[in-house]
């Protein structure tokens, strides 16, 4: 057995760490860190210290799990169910007006030396389809860095990009079976459906049950209770992908919740925390960075890379930001919402991946939608906590709860504070003995 | 990219908690569960619900290594020190008694079928090689469950087993160069030595250098702590592996060393106990379990086996008890340490995999050595915890000792509590603005 990955995990945990507080230095999330520290040590810039493997993809893959997780367990069932009308409306206009906008771009570059082979109309479609799907992951970890994921705007933000999720997923099941795959759009959707009933029974079973089985122990905190919610995220997660086709991390997040609703929900989503920090985040985001290889470049796909990223940050300001708007957002909030949508993450490299198996996507345009993913995975963070800057004087309510962020913190540090004190007394006592 | 991988590991879990407590109702250690639950579900009774995989051996190789880097960190440097001279006694009779036993034992049945072409002589030996390496993690991870790591046999144990991991290592160097390999034994040894001083350089380099910087910080708990420790670590892990021929397990004990000395030692060390009993050391011991393949049996390889694992923990329970006898230790002491010692594990496994792949062992004992391997994992543990039981009256040390766990047991959940409240007592404060 190669010894290297030990090497590969301690480069990234590193470097994620050292690049993370030089962005935050310039203002920016450290999730941005993260990312460049995989960009720039793998194979991107040819400095090739770090490369893509089977295990690091695993692990990231289990990195934005747990960062889903969490994010579930972090999230209030009352605040998203007040969040779900507008958010699904936020989504509808966020698939819409991406699905329309990059079918308009691709129409234009659909010719000379990119035209290939096959249903014009379905081509262009798809880099539409490619455009719909947020990676609600990255904007999670920023919102969470911020302190701003639980408020009307992360809430909305939130319920949009999971509902968002799902229609992306038709939209790319329908694009697909309509190009000749063998893919069942109704049995399709019958999955979807039959996932929300799926949570919908496991919800009600598993709540009560663990409760229970708590209240049994007289409630003390054991480590039993944590490993339990960690088994219930993994097999979620497992069975939405493997039987309901639906993504792994809205699986992930669905257990999130029902944890959340237990009387255990603080204290497990409390020991999440160190393995999250300390091993499988960074190397989550410093993965999507290690991904990226520069394409050959022609003028013609330069434009079109440029144009792409104008395109997918723009059709969601305007879908999301619309969306939000109607719902009696402030223009604030939209501007908010829409930035918060325009991140692109890992979902929009597989949908490509596929179209490229299946023809409906030139292999030249791949290079593209790389740039595309990373550009908003870089931007976005930053632009979101830009326009979350509370304005001088006029913000109040953001200043308030960051004042409450403070505190918590303060809290938490008070807490490790005593830890430390009662640790130091009992190892005093264990060496008088 | 298959999604099994989660459901392996989900069922890792869950399993090795069911296990580890049904053994724990029968008085032993929960790691024999978690033993048992992946030799159960495991290729060994054809159940194969789980499977060795590049995965799970990678993530349990980074499971021991941060079970020793917990080891090093919860270890004072000062009581090892006081146990370095006992600790290379017990060690070196740990090493020679085994070797010799296990020899001789080979001696008698290196004949018939079993005979096999090269030096009789060292295919003997090989076998007492194979014997002298203890696993520590294993009694370790026992010997913390109890509450007796930080004792004076804990102590020694530790130091002894450090130091037999080195001898054992040179006992397999001058066997293997003996049969032609072309490893000079000099550079081997050479190799340890400076290791021990690069694990020098690193502690005076080290340490002040953190020190300085999180003084720094004005003594804040910040991630970027433990980030630093782990990658420590990992760095440590490697380099004893890759550079210096020594086990990667030695490394993170000594990084665990040198991070317990500085300021932050407490607080780091809290850091890696979820990531420990929540994902990393189930897979561990789970995965000792899924190695193991029942070979193909005749009546002489039984005999063999029953008669290697008899003098697998025989050897070591009279060279180590032998060796602690002379050191001054009582004879409950001296069970105590022998019992402790007499665990083996994967080193017991590379270097028999090592012997075949040499022509010093013939395959057809593989099996008795698998057979060995898991006897004593399993029953090292259970014994362990026998005699470290608290005779009725007699021991007023240890039930002092396990007050004093307990009560720090209790502190520890008094923090869990206030920190429930804590973060309560915040949500509320977040929901009313």
């Amino acid at each position: 057995m190669s010894y290297d990955y030990l090497l590969h995990i301690a480069l990234i945990l590193i470097s994620t760490k050292i690049f993370g507080l030089i962005t935050q230095k310039f203002q920016m999330p450290q999730v941005v860190g993260a990312l460049l520290a995989g960009l720039v040590l793998g194979p991107a810039f040819g400095i090739n210290w770090l490369a893509p493997s089977d295990m690091l993809t695993k692990l990231a893959e289990l990195g934005v799990i747990i960062i889903m997780f969490s994010a579930g367990m972090g999230t209030s069932v009352q605040d998203l169910r007040k969040s779900g009308k507008p958010g699904f409306f936020i989504a509808l206009c966020g698939v819409l007006v991406p699905l329309f906008m990059g079918a308009l771009l691709a129409f234009f570059f659909n010719r000379g030396d990119l035209a290939h082979p096959g249903s014009p109309i379905l081509q262009n479609f798809f880099i539409g389809v490619i455009l719909t799907a947020t990676s609600v992951s990255i904007t999670v970890e920023t919102l969470r860095e911020i302190g701003k994921l639980q408020t009307k705007v992360g809430n909305a933000i939130l319920a949009a990009a999971i509902i968002d999720d799902v229609l992306g997923l038709i939209a790319l099941t329908i694009i697909t079976s309509l190009a000749g795959a063998d893919v069942n759009v109704w049995i399709v959707l019958l999955k979807i459906l039959l996932f929300f009933v799926f949570i919908a029974v496991v919800w009600i079973l598993f709540k009560p049950a663990f409760n229970w089985y708590a209240a049994r122990r007289q409630s003390k905190n054991l480590h039993r209770y944590p490993i339990i919610a960690f088994v219930l995220c993994l097999l979620m997660a497992y069975l939405a992908e493997e039987i309901f086709g639906v993504a792994d991390i809205i699986g992930a997040f669905a257990a999130g919740l029902i944890i959340a609703s237990t009387s255990k929900g603080e204290y497990i989503a409390n020991k999440f925390q160190p393995m999250q920090y300390l091993f499988l985040t960074p190397i989550f985001f410093a993965n999507i960075g290690l991904q990226v290889e520069i394409p050959e470049m022609t003028w013609q796909i330069i434009l079109f890379a440029v144009l792409l990223v104008l395109i997918a940050v723009l059709s969601k300001l305007i879908g999301c930001g619309f969306g939000a708007k109607c719902c009696g957002f402030t223009n604030r909030e939209a501007l908010q919402t829409g930035f918060g949508m325009a991140c692109r993450g890992e979902v929009a490299l597989i949908v490509a991946n596929k179209g490229m198996a299946m023809g409906l996507l030139p292999n030249a345009l791949f290079g593209p939608v790389i740039i595309m993913v990373v550009c908003c995975a870089v931007f976005t963070p930053v632009l979101l906590k830009l326009v979350f800057k509370p304005a001088h004087g006029e913000d109040v309510y953001s200043s308030l709860e960051e004042s409450a962020l403070t505190d918590r913190l303060e809290g938490h540090e008070q807490l490790e504070i005593l830890s430390d004190q009662i640790l130091t007394a009992n190892k005093e006592m264990q060496k008088k003995q």
